[in-house]
Order: structure tokens, then sequence, then C-alpha cells
């Protein structure tokens, strides 16, 4: 492919006007989380809780904006001060739940239909990674923790917000926490949030701007297709595997299992070797 | 009644005074409802947890204020800035949980006590309501939800803090969640709010502003006394039903029932049924 | 001791610089307590779940800052925004849960080190305790309650983010929480924020303010060495059973066993002694 053309086209996808088209890609999906993890009873608790139902979906749509807000001592309702994206938040919302013989929900499910929304998802949550960033950047010059938060909760501000949106719809599910086992869009928010910093911070990444961009949205929508298609769920697993390994452990435990198994009681052994292959199991998963 | 005069009532509750006789109402109601909150136990409690006891009832005195600060990044402790104010709000519930032979807490609950306060609360629930709309118009003059949002927690704050009011007191129900089914105030603050906003921002509303704010009070007052005399809980709930049957899946699915038996599995059917049967209950309970 | 030497110390005290031994300390402290929080499965749970782990430790770490800042509208990250301190304290993490053999975990646990580190911290506990009444005094000058308030939060932040740490480990524990039973710290920092008040606003202290300071700093390494090594945990006690006998219902109640017991019926007399002796067992643990 011609470079010229290629950068061309990445400098397109960086101005990509993201109203209305790809709001509506993105509450669509999240309306469609929301009915799901209501699981069989979705039905019967939209027409018993309607404004339940609402309020936990809009908190699943501006997730991202308002944890962020809320961390940065930013007004949490800010995200809703633009009406035009609250009305088409809210159609959308209607028409998965209450259009007449389910209609919404089943055009929403539809492989092609939610393929094409997915990808959109992807560049839409590549453009929010990169607002959080250097949003944050312009706050904080040098806090590149803060950065990266705030990049990683507005690339997957749903994840973290689950346990208040079930909440909301008076369920408690205190063990879900997204920083327990991270999704794999927390994990991509982290990696893209860090390049970003790298990219505008560090001389490290020669590339024009455009190209950097460009190339996380591609990994963005890469790794969401191989998912819905292809059943690949997460490709950092081996990384973290090496990880922890090396950093977290692994290694030493291993050692100390060996070498150490006089100094060790040996109920102790038994834990560590047993850990270990819980941490195995967990992470093969 | 004349109109002069009527109007001229109008201006002066607009004008009203809160401070103290209307904080020692509201103050004393909500220890009356943190005292009833903690069922049999109470007097037990006051006595060996009189710190969380003094916080939970200050977040339920002060909640409306909270909770709107800390969702438009103010201070959430900015209420109690307030010194008088919180001397008050400290004698009221020293007043209704520790004075000897429980006189205090007698008087408050000594019906014709309570009938007042009550309607010196609804009052007061107007005037943070309408407050509550001005400052969030002030702050975004377009985005009408936050508007709402802020108007209806501010009046009705404390069934929104309730999770988090009870869990400083040890004790978590996570189903008890004011969205699932809103309690009349709320209803009562949402209506409010809009009719202040359409007063507000349109032409609407031709009568003087005064007027409007009288008669909201006027419906707060009369529903509340009807609530502590009659027994009549919620005069929404016609309305709400209609709604719900009309946009919330109501008649569609009943129609799907009646026509679309043959498209529906049995079982569906059946679901479907049943929900509606378990919609209309909640809604006339 | 020549007072002149002494009020030389005391100088000194107030103006010692924290970074980065004292935050060390803190860490430290801070790591082993998440640690203990864990139990016997700490060390699996660090190798299955880094990410939960660093995180709530942080939320240790940096509790007071985080909390008192989301309770002033001031960015909730904002103590995360100095990247050599988050080294730090991420280094110390590293060595309590990671090192070879447990070395770093068995090195934070010997005794001496522990008692010095503990010192340390009380010092840090001290200033941080006068920074937040001195923040917030800047902020609201009048409004003492807010000084208080942000004075213990500041002190003993991570009583009060536990149940948020627990929650980030996926545990929820809502009985524990610290306004039921506060623990020393609490208090200590709670007692040390009114008399830096009363320095600060009245002239009812003529003290000069290093002796205060380094008066309280005494007091808070003295009762936490006491704690370590003798084992007196509260010292608050007896005053507290004071307070509770006074003003919160203790005399009255048994004036009331004893004059009322004609007009109280029985079961009611019975829950009132029970509740006493109750009262009486708890503040004596």
């Amino acid at each position: 492919m011609d470079p010229e053309a290629f950068l061309d086209i990445a400098n397109q996808v960086v101005k990509l006007k993201m109203f209305p088209y790809f709001d509506i890609a993105h509450c669509t999906l999240c309306a469609l989380s929301v009915r799901e993890d209501l699981g069989s009873g979705a039905q019967a608790f939209s027409r018993k809780h309607p404004l339940a139902c609402w309020l936990s979906y809009m908190l699943v749509v501006f997730a991202g904006g308002m944890v962020a807000n809320g961390l940065l001592a930013e007004p949490i309702l800010g995200p809703l001060k633009n009406s035009p994206q609250i009305v088409v938040a809210t159609l959308v919302w209607y028409f998965v739940f209450y259009t007449p013989m389910d209609l919404g929900y089943k055009f929403a499910k539809f492989l092609p239909v939610k393929i094409i929304f997915s990808a959109m998802k992807e560049i839409y949550r590549c453009k929010k990674v990169y607002d959080g960033v250097t949003h944050a950047a312009k706050l904080y010059p040098n806090a590149y923790l803060i950065m990266v938060i705030i990049g990683t909760l507005k690339g997957n501000g749903a994840g973290f917000t689950r346990l208040m949106e079930r909440l909301i719809r008076g369920v408690w599910t205190p063990t879900a926490m997204e920083f327990m086992q991270p999704s794999f869009y927390t994990k991509a928010s982290l990696v893209a949030s860090v390049i970003f910093i790298l990219d505008k911070k560090t001389e490290l990444i020669s590339a024009p701007h455009a190209l950097v961009y460009f190339g996380i949205v591609i990994f963005f929508v890469y790794f969401k297709l191989s998912s819905i298609i292809l059943g690949i769920h997460d490709p950092f697993i081996p990384f973290e595997n090496l990880m922890c390994a090396l950093f977290f452990g692994g290694i030493w435990d291993s050692l100390a299992k060996i070498f150490g198994r006089g100094q060790l009681k040996e109920g102790e052994t038994k834990d560590v070797k047993k850990n270990k292959l819980k941490c195995d199991a967990t992470q093969e998963e």
C-alpha cells in the first residue's frame, strides 16, 4: 500500500467526527450489555423498573467520562450536559428495550450489525483513550500514573462502574471487581494509554502521531473482530504469564520450592505449589 | 379569595426565611426517620455507637446538598460550613435520641407536632428543589437533564443516600435502591423540577413565578398531609400505569400476546403474561 | 531538660522533611497492614492478582489525601501526581510482597524495624493532621466541623477506606465500619485536630505552636509504642465511658431504670439493662 495514501487515511481517522454515528454504535452495544447483564429477566425488569433500567444504562454509556471526572474533581454530571447526545442515547435505549416484537434488540443482535457497531465502538474507544490521556496531561504534565489511569478509565469505564451499575438495579456483586480479573479492554486501553504517553512525552516513537493513533485503532478493531468471529479472547495472557513468572514471584517461588524444601515446612511448600497451579489455571482460562 | 391577596401570600412564601425554624422541622423529621430506620434497637444503638448515629443522621440532614455538590464537583463537605446550622442539627439529634425519659422522641412523634413539622419540611423541600434547579441552570444553562437530576436530588436527597447512611451504621441493604421503587417525594421533586424549568426556560407557563412556586408548595403540603392523615400514598400511580402501558411495552406486550401467539413459544408467552401481572401488581401496591 | 533546647528540638520536628524516609516507613506499615488483612492467603493473592493488590495498597498509602480531596472537591487522584513518591511506594510494595524467600516481609516484621517505622509513621501522621487542619482552615475559616473532619481523615484515612480497599480485592465487609468502633488512631487524630484548631483559632493555648505540635507528636509516638510493646490499646476509653454516662443516656437510663420501673414495661427495662451491659462490654473490650 502506498505510504502516502496510508498516512492520508490515518489523518482522516484522527479527525473523524464521532457524533452521531459512533455514539449510536457505542450506545447500542452498551444497551445490549445491560440487557445481557440482566439475563433472562431483562424484559420483565425493563417493564417493571424503567427508571432504574435507564439510569444504569446511562451510567454504562457515560461511565468513562463520569468516573474520570469524579477522580479529577470535575463535575460527574458533566457528560450529561450535551443534550443531543442524551437524546440519542435515550432513543437507542428505547429502541433496544421497548420496540414492539423486540425488533430493536433483534436488529442489534444481528451479527453483521453487531460486527460493524463493534468496530465503530473500538474506533470510539481509541479516541476516548487519547482524549483522556491528553486531558490528564494538560492538568498534570508530569504525573504519568494519572495519565495512565484516566486513559484506561476512559477506554473501559463501564468495566469499572459495573458494581455501581448493578447496584442501581438492586444487585450487589462485590466479587465482580474489574481489578481482580481485568478484561481485555482494560488491558488494551492501558497499553494504548502508555503508547500515547510515550508518543507525547518522549522521543522514543519516531512515527508521526496520526500513524501511532491509526495503529492503535487497527489493533483495537482487529482484536475485537477476532474475539467476535474467532473467539480469541485475550492476546495479553502470554505476556502476563511471563511477567508473573519473572517479577511477581513465579520463578522465585519455584526456586524456593526446589532448593528450600528443607527450610520450608511441608505445609507451606504444598501451599506454594497449589497457589502456583491456581495462578496458572486462572491465567490460562 | 382576592387574587391580589393570594399573590401577596405567594410572594411572602417565596421570600420565607428558612433558618432556624424550618431547619428544626427538617432535622426533627430526619432524626425520626433515622430512629425508625434503626427499628427496635434504636435506643441501644444510639448508646453504643453515638458517633455512627450522629454521622448517619448528619448525612440524612444534609443529603441533598452533599450529593448534589458531589455530582457538580463542589465540596461535598460544603453544607457543613454553616456552623449555626450544624449546632441546631446536633441539638435536635441530641433532643430526639438522648433526652431523659425519651421526652424528645415522644414530643416529635406527637401527631400535631408531626403534622406541623411535616408541612414545614415540605415548604423547605420546595425551596431546595427550586434552589437546586436554579443552581444547576446557572452552571449548565442548556443541560435540562442535569437541572432535573439536581432538583430531584435536592428535594429528596435522603432517599438516595439511604444505602450510604445505613452503611455508616454497618447495615448493607443493596436492594433498597430508590431508583427501583422511587418514593412519592422523589417523583414529586422530579415533577416540581420540570415545572420550575418550564417556568424558567420557556414561555409555556404564563403565571407569575411566585404563583408557580406557591402552587408547588401547596401541592407538596397537601399530599404530605393526605399521606399522614388519610393514608393516600402516591397520586402518581395512575399516570405511571398509563405511561407504562403506552410507552414501556404494556400495550405492545399485550398485542404480541394476542396476535403473536403463533410466533411466540408457549414458554415466552407465559413469561410475558406473568411479567405483565407482576408489573401491574407492583404498581398497584 | 533545658527549655531552650527543648524548644529547639520542637522547632526542628516541625520543620522535619518527610520525603523519602518517613514515606518509606509509612508505606512499609501500609503494605504490612494490607498483607495482614489478606490473612493466610496473602501470598497466593499477591501472585494471582498483582493489580488488585497494588491498587488496594496504593489506596491505603494515599487514603487520607484521596478521601480529603474527594470531600473538598479537589482531584481525588491529586496525591498521585508526585511521581517520586509513587515510585517509592511501589518499590516498598514490591519489597514487602515479592522479594525472594519473603525477605522483605520478614525484615519489615522484625520488631526493632517495626518499632522505628511505627514511631516515624506517627510523626508523619501528626504532620498530616496538621496539614489537613491548616488546609481546611484556609478554605473554610469558620467551619470548625470541616477542619476536624479533614484533620481526622488525613490522620487515619486508611481506617475509613478499609471498605473500599477490601472491595478492590473483591471482599465486602459492610459491618467493618470505622464509625462504629473508631480505632485509637481515629480518636487520637480527632483530638489532635481539635488541639490544632484551638491553637490556631483561639487564645486558649498560650504555648508556642512548635511546642503544641511537638507535644502531639510525643503523645502519638508514646501511645503507639505502648501499644506495640505493652499492649495498651486505647487510653481514651475511660473518658468515653464518662462521656457516655453523662451525656449519652447512661445516667438517665439508669435513673429511669431505678425510679421509673413502674412506668416502664418489664420488657423495656430489661432492654435498657441489657443495652447498658452491652455498652460497657463493648467499651471495655
